[in-house]
Order: C-alpha cells, then sequence, then structure tokens
C-alpha cells in the first residue's frame, strides 16, 4: 500500500454561532427551519410514540414500545435541532420543550448507564446480541443532542447522561473486554465529540477502538448472517485502515469516515489519513452523482459498483447526502483543501436541500434524478431519520462557511452576512460578506480587524468556477498570491482595521457532459449554473411527455431571477434540441408544485454547425 | 443532391459611415490605421515601384514593369483604405495623394478600357493568355476602390476608370463571347459592388457569368497546366452550384464565395443557395482553426484535408481571415442567422487582428497558432496584399456591427459608441452601446427613435455564450422573445423615443477541447473568453521551454485586466499541470513585445480528482 505524504492543516472550524446569515437563500431556511420544521419534527415524534417510549421506559407510564428500535435517534436529533436553533436565537417555549422531554430521556437511562428504550421495553435480556439493533448509533445521537444542548444552554442534565452511557460502552467494550461492531456507525463520531466539550481522552480513544474492530471478523448479528449482505454493507469487510472502496450503506459509511476524519484531526495517524483519501476519491470520483447524490441502491440504501449511477432508481438518501457534508467538512479542516468544501457546496444546495419542501413540513427519503411523476416529499416516515437529519443539520449551516487556520481565516461557503473569527493569536476579525450568492458570483468582503495586523485570508474559488476576478482595496492582486493553491486565493499581508476584498466568481451557464462510464448518462447533459444543479419541470415544460426534450450542449440559455418563484429561483430558459421553449429549475426546488415529471439529465440533441477545432 | 429549402432574409448592411465607434479597443487601432498604417503602405507602394508602374504605363515617365504582376491591386486597396477613411474623417492631404495616385491609375488605362501595368508595359501581346496573371484581380480591386473612392469623395474619375475597365471586360467575355476563369477570384464581388453603385445589371450578370464559367473546364494557363495544383486549387474543378467542399488556395475560395453569396444577394438562386450552406459548413465544420484562420499549407496557401489543422506550420494567411469576414458578412445579411456573424466576430478578434502589430506598421502574412519564437511580423512583403488587405478592412470593421432588417435592427458586434441606421417605413432609429466589450459581457443599448414606433431589435446571443440576461426598460424579458432564434434575442415591440436595453453575456473563461479528429491537437487544451482566444508567449512564461507547459481543463484562473500591457488587454493567470505560474494573452497580440515563443494549444494536464458525473 502506497503512503500518500499529506500535511495536515489541521484547521480549526468556526461554529455558526459566530456566523450571522442575513440573505435572501438559506435565512428565509432558517426561519421556516424553526417556525415549521422543529416543531412538526416533534409533533411527529410525540404522535407516533417515539417521545412516549422514554417515558414508558423510564417507568413515568404504562406501556410497551412503539416503533423501530432505532427511533429514539429521531427524538434525539431534534433536540439537537433545537439547541442548534436556540444558539442563534432564544425561544424559551422550544427550550422547555427540550427541557420536558430531556427529562423523561434522562428517566429513561438505566442505573448502569445503558439508555435503548427498545431494549429496555421489548428484550432487556437481550441486550448487546445484534450489533444491527442500532444500540449505539441510539447513544450517538444522544451524545450529540447532549453536546449540543449542553453548548446552547449550559444546562448539563443531557450531557451527564450522554457521559454516563459512554462510560457504559467503556466499561463493557474496548481493549480486553468485549468486541463490538456497531452495525450503523454514528457512535464513532459522537464519541469525539464528546471528548472535545468534555476532554476526557477515554472517549476519543473509545471511538478509535470501535473503527478499529471493523474489519476482523468481530461483527455478529442479523446482518452479518445473511448471505445478501455481508459485512461490506456495514463497512465490516476490512480494517478501516485499509480502506480502498466505498462500500455498503450510504450513510453508514458516511457516518464511518466522518469519525475517521475526526479521530485523525486528533491523532494524525497517517494510514487513517491515506484511506481517507482512497476512499475520499472513490466515492466523488466514481459513486457521486452531479447533486452530489450517494448510493444509487434501494435494495442496500448503498453502493454498488462503480459509475452505477441510474437516475430514476437513483435511492440517494438525504440523510447520506448530509452526511458528505458532515465528512467532507471534517476533510477540509484536515486538509485545508477546497475541493471538500466544494463537495459541501454541492450537497448543501442540491442533494440535500432537495430533502426538505419548501414550506419545511414535507420531507425526500429518497432523491432520485428523474421522475415520471410518482415521486413526492411527504411529511414524515417510519424511518424518519431523513426529516431528523435535515432538522439539525439547517440550522447549523453557518458552520461550513468558515475556517480558521491558525494565522488565517478560510471562506468556504459565501452568503450573505457577517463572521467573527478569532485567530490563534487571539487577533479578533469580523468579516462581512455582501452578496447575492448563489444566484451572483459578486462577493464583497469587508474585512474589521481589532487591530491592523498580519494574517492570512483563503478565498476558495469553486472547482465549478474557471475565471475569477479579485482585488483588494480596490487593487487587483497580480502575484501568485492571486492563483488558487489547493483551491485557495491566498492574501497574507498586514490587513488595516477596515479593508475590502472584492472577490467575482464567473458564473456561467454550465453544460456537463458524464463521463463515458456512466453508461445511464451517455448521449445526456445536465445543466449546472454555479453551485445549483438544475433539471426540468413538467409545469414549466408541460408540452411534452417525459423525456421527450433534448438539449444541444451548444443551447444558449436565459438567466432569469425570478424572485416570486419557488422562493426565489433563477430559472434558465432556452429551447431544445427541436427549438421549443424549455425552462429549468434549481433541482432542489422540485416537486414543490403540482405534481408531474422530472429529470436532470437531458437527452443531448445533435449538435449542428459545431466549428472543426 | 438535396436540396436545402433556406428562406433568404436579404438583411441590409449599415455603413461604417453610420456607425461610430468610441470605445478602447478598436478606436486606438482606427487611429493608428490612419496615422500610422496607411501612410506606411502608401510609402511602401511608392519604394516599391507599385505607383510608378501606373506612371510608366501611362507614359508619364520611362521605365519597365517593377515587382510582380499583381502589385496593381496593392494599389487600390490602399486607395480603398484612404477612401474609408475619409469617410469617418476628411483628411485633404491624404485625399491629395490619392487624387494624384488615380490621376496616374486613369493614366494607365488603356484607349479600350484594359487596365493591368504588367502586361501593358511587359507583354501586351499577351494580354488574356493566362488566367493566373491577375489582370481581373487587378481590375477588381481597382472597382472596389473606385466605388469607395467614390463614396467618400464624391469624386467619378476613378470610377469612370473602373466602368470603363468593366465595360472592357463585358465586351471581351460573356455569353457566346470568350471564356474566361479568372485564376484569383475578386472580380466577382468587385462587380456587385460596381453594379450597386451604378445600377448597371450587366455588372452583376457579369459577375454570375464569370461565376458560372467555373468548373467546365474553361481554364487555361499556367497553374491549371501542371499537376500540382490542378482546377482545384483556382476552385474550377466544379460548377459553382455543385461546390460541396472548399478547395484550394484559401484566399479565392474565400473570394468566390462572398461574390456568391452577393450575387444570391441579387438573384436568389436556390443552388447557389444550397452550394452556399454546403461549402459553408465544409469550411468552418472541418477546415477552420480556433482563430478562426483557414488554410493550413503554405504549399498551396490554402485547404488540404478535413481536419489538417497543424499549430506550427499552420499558413492561415491574414488574408483569408480577413476575406473570411468579408463572406461571413454576406451570409449573415443573405439568411439574418448569427453564426455567421459569430465567425465575423471569431476573425476580427483573432485571426485577422493577428496580422498587424499595434504599431500599425508591422504585419504578419502567415500566422501560425505555434511558434517557437522565429516567427515575426515585418513591416512589407513582395507579396503584400495582407497589409493593404487590412489598411482597407480595418476602417470598415463598422459595417460589421449592424443590420437593417426591414422592419428591424440586428445588432451583430457589440463595441462602444453608436449608430443611426434608417428603417424601410423611413424611420431613423438611434442606438448607443455603452460596453467594455470584448473584456467585459455587459451591454447598454439606448434605442432613440425618431418617433414612438414598432420595431424589431435582434440581439445577437454569441455562439460563445451559454447563458445571458436580458432587460428592456429595467424589465427582464420572459416570453418566447427572450430566447434565441437562429441566434438572436428577437424584441418586437413599440419602442418609444429613448428606451434601454440591457444585455449581459456570461463572459466565462472556456476551455475548448479540439474534436477528437484534429489529431494534431488531441492531448491539448486552447482557451477562449468572450471572443478572444488566449495563447501562451515566452515573455511572460519564461521559465520553461516550448510546449514545456501543460494546463488542466479544471484549472481555474485569474481574469486581470491589465490597461497598460499591450495597448491594453485582459490576461488570465493560473497554474499549468505542474503548479507553476502561467499567464496567457490574447492570441491578437502575440509578437508586440520581445521574441520567443508562443502557444495556443497546450498539452492537457492529467485531471486529478474529477467527479463521477
Amino acid at each position: 500500500m502506497t503512503k500518500i505524504k499529506t500535511q495536515l492543516s489541521n484547521w480549526q472550524g468556526v461554529p455558526f454561532t459566530n456566523v450571522i446569515i442575513e440573505d435572501v437563500f438559506w435565512r428565509p431556511r432558517l426561519e421556516v427551519l424553526k417556525k415549521v420544521t422543529l416543531p412538526a419534527c416533534l409533533t411527529k415524534c410525540e404522535e407516533t410514540g417515539r417521545i412516549t417510549n422514554f417515558a414508558k421506559a423510564g417507568g413515568l407510564i404504562e406501556g410497551t414500545f412503539e416503533g423501530i428500535y432505532f427511533n429514539d435517534s429521531d427524538v434525539y436529533k431534534v433536540i439537537e435541532g433545537i439547541a442548534y436553533s436556540l444558539m442563534s436565537e432564544p425561544d424559551p417555549e422550544l427550550e422547555a420543550q427540550a427541557d420536558r422531554i430531556i427529562d423523561l430521556i434522562a428517566s429513561a437511562q438505566e442505573s448502569d448507564g445503558y439508555l435503548s428504550t427498545y431494549y429496555t421495553l421489548e428484550a432487556p435480556e437481550s441486550k448487546w446480541t445484534d450489533m444491527e439493533k442500532h444500540e449505539m448509533y441510539n447513544g450517538g445521537h444522544l451524545i450529540e443532542a447532549a453536546v449540543a444542548y449542553f453548548e446552547a444552554t449550559g444546562k448539563r442534565k443531557l450531557l451527564d447522561v450522554a457521559c454516563k452511557l459512554a462510560d457504559h460502552y467503556d466499561d463493557l467494550f474496548g481493549p480486553g473486554k468485549r468486541h463490538w461492531v456497531e452495525g450503523h456507525e454514528e457512535i464513532e463520531l459522537a464519541l469525539v465529540k464528546l471528548y472535545r466539550v468534555t476532554r476526557e481522552q477515554r472517549y476519543w480513544k473509545l471511538s478509535l477502538w470501535l473503527l478499529e474492530e471493523r474489519g476482523h471478523g468481530h461483527g455478529f448479528g442479523e446482518i452479518w448472517d445473511t448471505k445478501e449482505w455481508g459485512p461490506a454493507y456495514c463497512q465490516d469487510d476490512v480494517p478501516v485502515r485499509d480502506t480502498r472502496r466505498v462500500t455498503g450503506h450510504a450513510v453508514r459509511a458516511m457516518y464511518l469516515y466522518t469519525a475517521m476524519a475526526d479521530v485523525v484531526h486528533v491523532s494524525g495517524d497517517p494510514d487513517f489519513v491515506d484511506a481517507l483519501h482512497r476512499v475520499w476519491s472513490h466515492t466523488v470520483e466514481r459513486n457521486m452523482y452531479v447533486t452530489g447524490g450517494i448510493g444509487p441502491s434501494r435494495h442496500n440504501e448503498g453502493f454498488t459498483h462503480d459509475y452505477d449511477l441510474p437516475n430514476e432508481s437513483a435511492y440517494c438518501e438525504t440523510c447520506a447526502a448530509i452526511a458528505m457534508v458532515f465528512w467532507n467538512h471534517r476533510m477540509n479542516l484536515l486538509f485545508g483543501d477546497a475541493k471538500y468544501a466544494d463537495v459541501v457546496e454541492r450537497e448543501m444546495y442540491n442533494g440535500a436541500l432537495a430533502g426538505i419542501s419548501l414550506t419545511g413540513d414535507k420531507f425526500f427519503y429518497v432523491n432520485p434524478l428523474a421522475s415520471k411523476g410518482d415521486h413526492h416529499r411527504v411529511p414524515w416516515f417510519d424511518t424518519s431519520c431523513c426529516p431528523t437529519n435535515l432538522a439539525r443539520f439547517l440550522p447549523s449551516i453557518g458552520q461550513y462557511s468558515y475556517a480558521q487556520t491558525g494565522q488565517g481565516i478560510a471562506v468556504n461557503q459565501y452568503m450573505n452576512g457577517e463572521a467573527e473569527i478569532v485567530m490563534e493569536s487571539g487577533l479578533g476579525v469580523k468579516l462581512k460578506q455582501t452578496t447575492q450568492y448563489p444566484w451572483n458570483g459578486k462577493i464583497e468582503l469587508a474585512v474589521e480587524a481589532d487591530k491592523s495586523d498580519f494574517f492570512s485570508i483563503y478565498l476558495r474559488i469553486p472547482g465549478w468556477c474557471r475565471g475569477y476576478k479579485v482585488k483588494v482595496r480596490g487593487k487587483s492582486l497580480l502575484g501568485v498570491e492571486a492563483l488558487t493553491e489547493r483551491g485557495y486565493i491566498a492574501i497574507h499581508r498586514a490587513w488595516s482595521q477596515n479593508d475590502t476584498i472584492e472577490l467575482e466568481l464567473d458564473m456561467p451557464v454550465e453544460i456537463i457532459q458524464a463521463r463515458p462510464e456512466v453508461l445511464e448518462n451517455q448521449g445526456r447533459i445536465a445543466i449546472q449554473r454555479g453551485p445549483i444543479v438544475y433539471c426540468l419541470e413538467q409545469l414549466d415544460n408541460s408540452r411534452l411527455s417525459y423525456d421527450a426534450y433534448s438539449f444541444s450542449a451548444h443551447e444558449t440559455l436565459l438567466v432569469d431571477h425570478q424572485p416570486e418563484l419557488l422562493g426565489g429561483v433563477t430559472v434558465l430558459k432556452g429551447k431544445d434540441g427541436e427549438g421549443r421553449p424549455c425552462q429549468f429549475i434549481p433541482y432542489y426546488a422540485w416537486d414543490n408544485r403540482e405534481s408531474g415529471y422530472m429529470q436532470v439529465w437531458i437527452r443531448k440533441a445533435e449538435d449542428k454547425g459545431l466549428y472543426s477545432f
């Protein structure tokens, strides 16, 4: 195995609490999230017995377990979402609801720390007998919620529950103790979060141990015992440090790599680094859709074979797109490379965002790239991981905007608003972005430092952007600092207290042709403008039936921003290969009007009159 | 042979005298043309005996013919250039010089109208014995100069000479008279010009007859008799109405098709229409360089086989690029299709413009797309068609900006300035363009009509542009009128006396990959931004040797306008495939500084980290 020598950047994230988003794109979505999505998810958790399960397990009320064994996790994820929402804006009512639920959760914890209401209520004697029953998966989400709620409110109750649970795991499992391969990864990344807030080394070490358990035949339970799935489904086929290929269930895989990146941030293990590079390449270079979607197969909710990217039957679970953000955000911090932030962006504006309706109360679990009109968002699912993942992903989206690089700031995502970042030196810097991104590629950055000082600002030039202009204090940058390094322009200088950067990213309409290996898309094109992937939706193109439109790679498109349409979208209008008018809307916005077909990859019209060169 | 049904648009050109160019790109070039190029060409014509030949032939002075048999044409082309210059701005001194030369020309005309100083002085008994000796080619340029000078000054002297010459041709040649296939086309398009100014039908009919003479075995003379060339060299291998393929000498071919388009404008002959469509496709789809250059071979100054587009040895005569403008301008008027104006633009900003130095006094005859550093512009050539073609092409460049479509105006080329156009209805319209084109894709058009009236404005959306925005009176166009038809947005409406159109053309950096058929460019990329094709020049990239740079199709480039460099150019800066800084400048501007290598097609760097789709 060749070692890839990579210097770790070990950038630090900038919490979303330091980032104020005031724009036309995300701000309304954050409002809807708080006003509609979180209450809707709470109501659903209540209605479906998810919350009551805790009261039952705690003996507060009578009754049997309701639902599926991983349902606890949804409640935790909603609490995590509430915590993020509270961090941005206090809401005593919402907080009171969370407190009430946390009391129920705490009541359900057994005296030794164990917490998973399914086993407590249904089969207490069968704990830890089936690695597929999401005991630690539930626990991981509890920990994430606990850390978030502690950071939001300073209240320790849920954090204490989480620590007690983690300590319970640590008692049972580890070197010289019992083996354990958790079927659905999640606990591993959660334990690193718990380590970060408690500074207890044992938590990240337990995470590392759990990671290292995989691939050595320690797994058992219903999944491992079936021929159909096998250990690759749970990423248990090879030791994690030998990982070369992305396999199995997509969300599990992403949570695993997220945890590996987290652990590398602490351990710096070069084997892990190499494995992460390999599996990242394998994921994005061979197994990612243009929307950022991953995991084409409904069968295993996951990966099949390389370049297998069917459109109509694309599974592309919303959670997997969100998990790609988690992983790629970590990779960006770890390696200081913009290509990971490119993927974060692709998911933010496409694969993940498509999962939620504009109204905030309907969700996609599955995100195909083509539909004949029979696929629609719904308010809830029996397995409702996707709505609750959106409920915690969206309110924390500001965290992907910036990174603190030590003696500098990396601007990863462009959105109108401002951020406060503190350098390692202690210098505070306020950055103010004025932009209409993602609809326009112009970004003005006001740099306000506590005092005039030397530091670096790294501006991400997105992978979709071929040409850019950049001025500092009204003057063009001309030297090497104007050229990208790992996808960033690095502006090193002594900044005065009030400086400006003007960045202009070319944001043309881009016609994308698939690699020849992607058989499904041969003879097809897709359209992207800036970070936004477009689709045809029937309502705008009702004259023709599904897949009747063709489009020439040399056709021109009118770029028209329609503030009243679909929450404000830039549509693209042109003529198809037969000269018929057609209109493209952002993919994320589909299925928000009357139902009909949708297509991302359009048949490519025969090119006429191409030049010879 | 399949007939292509094409409706003729028969748009009318808008003379450059109605177009004021006030921009940073063309205006300085027009100044240099007048101050430097025209005087330099006059001086060279004088020094090389080109002007004296007329005085000798007229018996005003003693002496033998000096130079090459087609040298008369250079003097005519300079007078044509002077005429255009006078139309834009009176210059009594320049006019006096022209008058003096015209007197010499008139003196050289024989009593029967014959005029070609080579034969008069050297071999009067051998007139019309060799179709390759450019007798009518010279005559054609005389006619073009005469028409221009008449239109510029109202003076008929040269026009009378021209008519007498044309009548002489008409006496000798035509149905029932002698056959003639002029080796180098030019007379045919000139005769249509003469028809347009005199309204004498016989001139365009003689042009048609001359066109129809080709391809029937009537040609003879040194070219036809050699095995090496054969009739295809002179486009005499097939009757013009059967033309399917571009062949032979590039300038000759272009002048032929220009004349065919001129004649169709009068005759509407569907066979000619079909032939023009076929040969246009064959030219631009299989035999045109990215710079617009045509005619790859030095050997025949012309075409070889399809997709034979070598870079270092590219011949790409400047005259051929200029002639492509002539032809494509006519095609645009004839068919009302922007794709022809696209080619005009490609030549204007690349293939043709490269022919002249920024100082206006040095010229390329040959325009390779790669040079190891040994190819430079010079002040003059023995065969100096290119400098004198530039001398008449540049001062009339405003004529390519607009067309009058009958009840509308087509905006073909964008340049800061204004134009006055009169509709068929008699309505006068002033259009004012405010733009930094070609460096920026934003164009503001002020529309000032004599009175509020209904008419159409057609805005060309260049072929290189995938996305555009357009507003009329500050409002987005949303209907079908906002979509392109034959490459134009057609805005039909009642215009008030003061209206505005805002057009924004996406002008991204475009990475061009050649068709697989172009073997020379396999594994290479070229860079274009807006209409400008870029190149690497050694001075900016001196660290490495010729062809040592590679470039990734996914690399980003800084777009930087440098007003002080090369007359003001937008340069593109980035890193090559090995991470070394590199800079691209517009191709037209190469070889204006210290000598060194140049390349348009750069080796393509291996793509790293491509996405799977």
